[in-house]
This record gives structure tokens, C-alpha cells and sequence, in this order.
């Protein structure tokens, strides 16, 4: 699939991705992204499957709470139990039995995350595993092959993050080495039908960001992922950055949010026009009893939940929420049972993909800022 | 509810317990035991919800492997979350939420087991909570009213269970405190439809056992369970002791093997006339990655499974091997994933309730003993 050519109906038009809505009060739109494992709509969270498994979730319990997509580490897969293994499990869905679409990212966040183990040059990452020290390289080349062996649907291109803060100079050398990378990754793809999207870097300065674009746009990718952002810069600063990058990447093809973030975060990206999330949060807080409500945080070892009858959220219609109490959760929190980490994780993913569909809901019906207020003003009457 | 009255077809026949086939062959027979949450049959596995959940299963999970009957452990729920919260919460049932069967043993192998923290006198146990340290007592009366509270469908006289080795003048005193305590439970229970289990002692002394079995039977209760086994015993002389409570015991009436055991000694508890089972062994190997099959047991991290793409067990239809490859769930193993746990308990207590299942099926087709060797045969041939 060569997605530089122009589909019927207009340039830039890609085959893959058709927004079906675009708000008049805002950048929020739906959208259908097609890919080799099914259709999802957009905007859209991916749970996080760091080790080809989302934390304490079957694959139908991800179905049951309605995740249409989800995320896979190919820097951890690529350490243990190794791409080729499982490409010769028919890829990370024959491997994890999970038949809809999946996004690996690049391995380098985790490089980024792990860089006192990482020297990073021209032709790429060498780093210690972090789990025997052993060494191994991954480069842009090596990126797009081990994403291609783990079969998934979208793949991303290997990049530099930079950290919070880096000075211009720093930030300009790893956004051009991101670019460079990008580039080899483009020429490195297969004709496998997997896509392929670009990831934008540029620290916290504007200018860096809409280069970084605009070189990537150059290059042509199926969509395009935001990254560097919530590294450690103060809230206000990622959302200025997240509608910056939006605004310079072409409406015609899907903006990823990398590694974002709260329901809020979710709210405000999808005001400013991103169609995709994943984050480690809901499944993560979910094993330190940490839950998500329309009304707000829950955290479920407190005292005042001991003999709690009611759901965890009233409004929720989650496996958890339908069948168990606080008292019962907080209960299976405090003698830490595996079934705390199940039924956690049920619902804040359920709670998060929800968020999703309110949303699309809204965006559809035009009243999506009338849906913002509303999310904020039910949170502010219970805090 | 009285059981000591003699319901219509005869003295002795107890309402609650329906034998509808007894092999001719051996002692083995199938049986229908109604509780307050509706009937089940037998021979029986119960798997082991210790604090109120079966570790690393949802309720529908439990449902899904066919499990019909779970048990709680008095011991722990009476120390966290104690008995009255979950009174509150319409007792065990309505607390995690499994709506069908449950019994509760009695909290007497639990102070066994942690006698160093334990004083046993004719009142009772004074023990110290294996949590806190804080003074707690439970005596015979106690046992009833917490499993009273708890709302279990079948509740365990509370009982001292003797150590292995034990000489005969210890293991009488403790024995006929058990009868003393037994008679003490028996006038404390209420009439609340729970059925009322009583517990033989005696060791791995012959005579003594007899006496226990007796002394029980004088008292009347809804079925008995044969403790004190597997506690350190050779194999052989818990077969021997196994099969000389259940000859003790009344032909009409329910016979538990407590805390026991292997899918061998399911087969031979069966073969003596056993109709209930209960063991953490299936829920407990499965969290250590040891895996029972129709061919033997597999220990998952063994590096030969690295990529076998077989199913645990070719022939189990459970939703682990439906789906997931040997090599998945090594690798699921070794990275100490949630979902490991989850797997692995699924097949296991899959694997336990369908050989139940297959013993039942095989005792109704007057065919137990042809079954039983059979499933020696295939191990042999495998091991």
C-alpha cells in the first residue's frame, strides 16, 4: 500500500481513514480508521498491552468494555519473548488471541525511559536489556522489522524524545534526528498493508514543533502521532503544544496523542481534533485502587468505603459496577486479591472507553462543548 | 430445619440428599444435595474462596469452568471483613456476588494451623489474629453464629484437628473434645434452612475414627466431613483412613473429604464413596505455573513449551486452551503478567470439575473402576 498516492475523491484523501463528523464549534471530529484487522471509530483509547497482554485483562474482557483497539510495547516484545517468536505465532494477535486492530509504538519511549542504559547515534539506540543487560541496538530500520514480524496494524516510527525542559539547541538536534529516522523508517516498510505513522517531536518550542511537522508531512505517513508530551511540563504548556501539533498536521489523516492521560486530558485533546489516546493510567491506577467516575477519583482503601453497598459509579454499567459494592472492592483491596486488579481494571477501562463513546456521541450531535461543560461541572458539584 | 426427623421413605432418609445412582462396583455413587441456593451433584469439587473470592476468578469466570459449589473459610472472613459486614451485605452471596451454593468450614484447620497462636481449651480457641496480633476466641457457638451470619448454604462444626504424628492419647482427647464440640454446634444453630455438617477426628487411628464417626452420627447432622487428613500422612495410609471413615459413616447421608487433594485422590475419595471435595491445590499450582492435564501435570516455565503452539491440554475445552498457546502462557509466566494467574486457574479448576463431571458420567454408565483405570493408563503412558 502506497499511501502517497491520491484516492479517489481528492488529494491527500487516504483510502484508511474518513471522518464522518467534523464539529462547527471546535477541532473535535469521528472518524472510521480502517485497518487489516477491522474498522474502529474515532476519537478512540487504546488500553495498554505492554507485554502482549492488557494487566489482569482477557482478551474478552477487553471485548466486554468495549475497547475497539489496543496498544503493544515493541521495545518490550522485542526484548522478551522476542519478534520472531512471535511471528511465527501468526503476530501479536495470534499470539495474544486478540483479533481486532492493534498500535505498536516504536520502542522509543521506553529507550527515552530507560536512557541511562541507552546511548543514542546517527544509526540509532544501543541499550541494555533492561532485564539481563545484555546488549542490543534498535535503529529506524530495525523498528519498522520488528513491528512488521509483531504483525500489528499501526505502526510507528522510531524517534528521539526529548526531555521537560531541554534547551532549543538539544530539542532542534533530536527533532532533526526524529525527522531522519522518520525518513528511514518510510523507506524501510514493507508492502505488508500495516500503516505506518509519523511521530512529532520539538520539545516546548513552537517553531520545532511545526518544522517537525511539516518534515514529517514531507516524508507522508499514514497518520501522525504527537509525542515528547507528558514528560514532566506543567499542564497548561501540554495542552498549548497538543492543539499546536494538531493545527499543523493535516486534517485529512488521523493525530495521535502518545501516552495521554486523564479523562480531562482525553476531553481536551479531542476539543483540539486528536483521534487517538493510550495511556497506562486507568489500568495502572486501577492496580492502586485508584477509580474513575463521572464525579471523579475514588480511592478505595478509604476508611468511608467499608460498608459502602452502592457501585463504585451509579451511572456505570460495567461488569464491576453491576455485580459488586465498594465495601466489597475495598475489601479485595485490602487483602490484596488478585480479583482487585480484575475488577479495577474492568471498570476504569470501561470507564475511559465510555468517555470515548460519550464523546462521539456528542461530536455527532453537534454538542460537544455543551458535553465538555457538562463533564467538568458534575465533577466541580463533587469535589 | 431438624434433620434428626425421619422425612417420608424411610428413617434416616434426609429430605436434603438424594443418592441416584450407586455403582455396584465399588463405593462410588451420585447423589443430589439441595441447599438454600439451589441443588447440586455429586461427587463434588468445591474450589477454595478463602477471603471471599477464589483467587484470580470473577464470579461468572466460577460459573464458566462449572464450578456449582464454592466454599469461604470462616477464619479469615471473621477476622477481615468480619462476619457482621457481611451480614450486612445479605452474607456471603450478596458480598461477592456467586449466587449459587457455598459451604464454610468451621475455622478449626485454620487454628491448627497457626497453633503457635493458638490455646485450645474445653471453651474454645483463643487465638491471636494473623494479622494484627489482636485476642480473638471462637468456640463452637461462635463457629455457628459466624457461619450463621455469613449465610452459607452447608456449615462445618467447629473441630481440633490432631497433628500427624500424634500418640493415641492425645489424638482421644482431642477427638472427644471434637464430639463434645459437635454436640455444643448442634443445639447452637438456628432455624435458618443452612445445613449443618459435623467433622470425624481420630487420626490415623482406626478405632478412634470409628468412635468419632459414631459419636457424630448419635448427634445427627446434615452430612459429615473426614478431617485431619493430608496433613503430613503417607499417601497409603491416607487412602486407608479415607476409606475407613467413609464405611462409618451413614450410607444416606453426604461424606466430605476436607482439604483433599490431588486428581488421584479425587479419583480413589470417589471410589470410597466420597461425594465432596475440597482443595486449594488447582487455584494455588496454577499461580506457581503448575498445570494439571489428562496426562500429567506441566510445569509452564519449563523451556521446552518456549514456542510449542499446543493448547496446555489437547483435549480440554476450557477457555485457557481454546485460545492461548503453550509458549503464550510460558511467556505470560515469566513475566509474572496478572493474566497468567488468571489463565492457569481457569484451566486448572476447569480440569478438576470436568473430572468430577467425567466421574459422575462414569458411575451413572456403571463403568467407575473401567474410568479409573483408565485415567492411571494415560499418565503412565505419558510420564
Amino acid at each position: 500500500m502506497d499511501n502517497t498516492k491520491s484516492p479517489p475523491g481528492g488529494p491527500n484523501r487516504p483510502h484508511h481513514f474518513r471522518i464522518t463528523h467534523q464539529s462547527a464549534e471546535c477541532g473535535a471530529r469521528c472518524a472510521t480508521l480502517s485497518t487489516l484487522h477491522g474498522s474502529f471509530v474515532t476519537p478512540v483509547f487504546m488500553p495498554v498491552g505492554t507485554q502482549a497482554t492488557v494487566k489482569a485483562m482477557t482478551p474478552e474482557n477487553l471485548e466486554e468494555i468495549g475497547a475497539e483497539i489496543i496498544l503493544g510495547n515493541t521495545y518490550h516484545l522485542f526484548i522478551r519473548p522476542g519478534h520472531e517468536l512471535i511471528r511465527r505465532f501468526g503476530g501479536l494477535h495470534g499470539f495474544m488471541n486478540w483479533n481486532r486492530p492493534i498500535l505498536t509504538d516504536s520502542g522509543g519511549f521506553q529507550i527515552f525511559s530507560l536512557r541511562e542504559l541507552a546511548a543514542v547515534n546517527e544509526e540509532g539506540a544501543a541499550f541494555r536489556s533492561h532485564l539481563d543487560g545484555s546488549k542490543l541496538f534498535l535503529g529506524p530500520e530495525d523498528a519498522v522489522a520488528v513491528q512488521e514480524a509483531l504483525g500489528s496494524d499501526i505502526m510507528m516510527a522510531l524517534d528521539t524524545c526529548i526531555p521537560y525542559p531541554a534547551d532549543l539547541r538539544q530539542a532542534e538536534e533530536a527533532t532533526a534526528l526524529t525527522s531522519r529516522w522518520a525518513a528511514r523508517c518510510r523507506r524501510a516498510r514493507s508492502n505488508t498493508g500495516q500503516l505506518l505513522f509519523g511521530i512529532v517531536q520539538g520539545g516546548m518550542h513552537r517553531e520545532l514543533r511545526r518544522r517537525s511537522a511539516e518534515e514529517l508531512r514531507e516524508i507522508g505517513f499514514d497518520g501522525y502521532g504527537i509525542g515528547g508530551l507528558s514528560v514532566g511540563e506543567p499542564k497548561e504548556l501540554m495542552y498549548e503544544m497538543t492543539r499546536a501539533s494538531a493545527e499543523d498536521l493535516p486534517e485529512s489523516h488521523p493525530r495521535y496523542l502518545m501516552g495521554v492521560g486523564t479523562p480531562e486530558d482525553l476531553v481536551e485533546g479531542v476539543r483540539y481534533g486528536i483521534d487517538m489516546f493510550d495511556c497506562v493510567m486507568p489500568t495502572r491506577n486501577a492496580r492502586n485502587g485508584m477509580l474513575f467516575t463521572s464525579r471523579g477519583r475514588v480511592v478505595i482503601k478509604n476508611a468511608r468505603f467499608k460498608s459502602d453497598d452502592r457501585p463504585i459509579d451509579e451511572e456505570c454499567g460495567c461488569y464491576t459496577c453491576r455485580g459488586f459494592s465498594r465495601a466489597y472492592l475495598r475489601h479485595l483491596f485490602m487483602t490484596r486479591e488478585i480479583l482487585s486488579y480484575q475488577l479495577n481494571t474492568i471498570h476504569n477501562l470501561f470507564y475511559y472507553c465510555s468517555l470515548m463513546k460519550k464523546m462521539r456521541q456528542a461530536i455527532r450531535n453537534d454538542r460537544f462543548l455543551e458535553f465538555r461543560r457538562d463533564f467538568y461541572a458534575r465533577r466541580e458539584r463533587h469535589n
